[in-house]
């Protein structure tokens, strides 16, 4: 068990809460699965989300926020792709 | 602005929830201050504070956790000596 997030987040768009959520929901999630989740403030409205490095969503590429069920299947493609979230995958399949 | 605050707790201990509120209140509190902030899930009853790679809280040290208003004066003292604190710091002085 060594995944790592990282969110980036907006603090002039008042994004940490919203970051802060999505971190809590993650580490509940997937609670044996990350090892570490870091949340780094910045500017320019930037809100990413990386899962080992690897981009799984970007705000301004996908223009709005995730939905928590559609990230947490992007973050389980990335760092437990045999793991069953339940209902949530039923939901977006 | 390169600080870096890794917050450490314990799953099994249900201690995500005070962990990630903690984060929002220093996220805030040091918004020009704080770079990243790392939240690491552990066992063992663990809820260790780091600023900048040193100890500032210990639970089982303290035999506590730590009030809010003290924890952002020892983190102040760590990353932001000259920083007011406001009415934080009449509080404990």
């Amino acid at each position: 068990m060594s995944n790592k997030i990282e969110i980036q987040y907006c603090t002039k768009c008042r994004w940490l809460l919203r970051a802060a959520w999505i971190a809590q929901e993650l580490l509940t999630t997937f609670e044996q699965e990350i090892s570490e989740l870091t949340l780094r403030p910045g500017t320019g409205g930037v809100f990413n989300i990386f899962a080992n490095g690897k981009l799984v969503w970007s705000r301004k590429e996908a223009g709005r926020f995730p939905e928590i069920t559609e990230l947490k299947q992007l973050v389980r493609n990335q760092i437990a792709p045999t793991k069953d979230l339940g209902h949530a995958d039923k939901k977006h399949k």
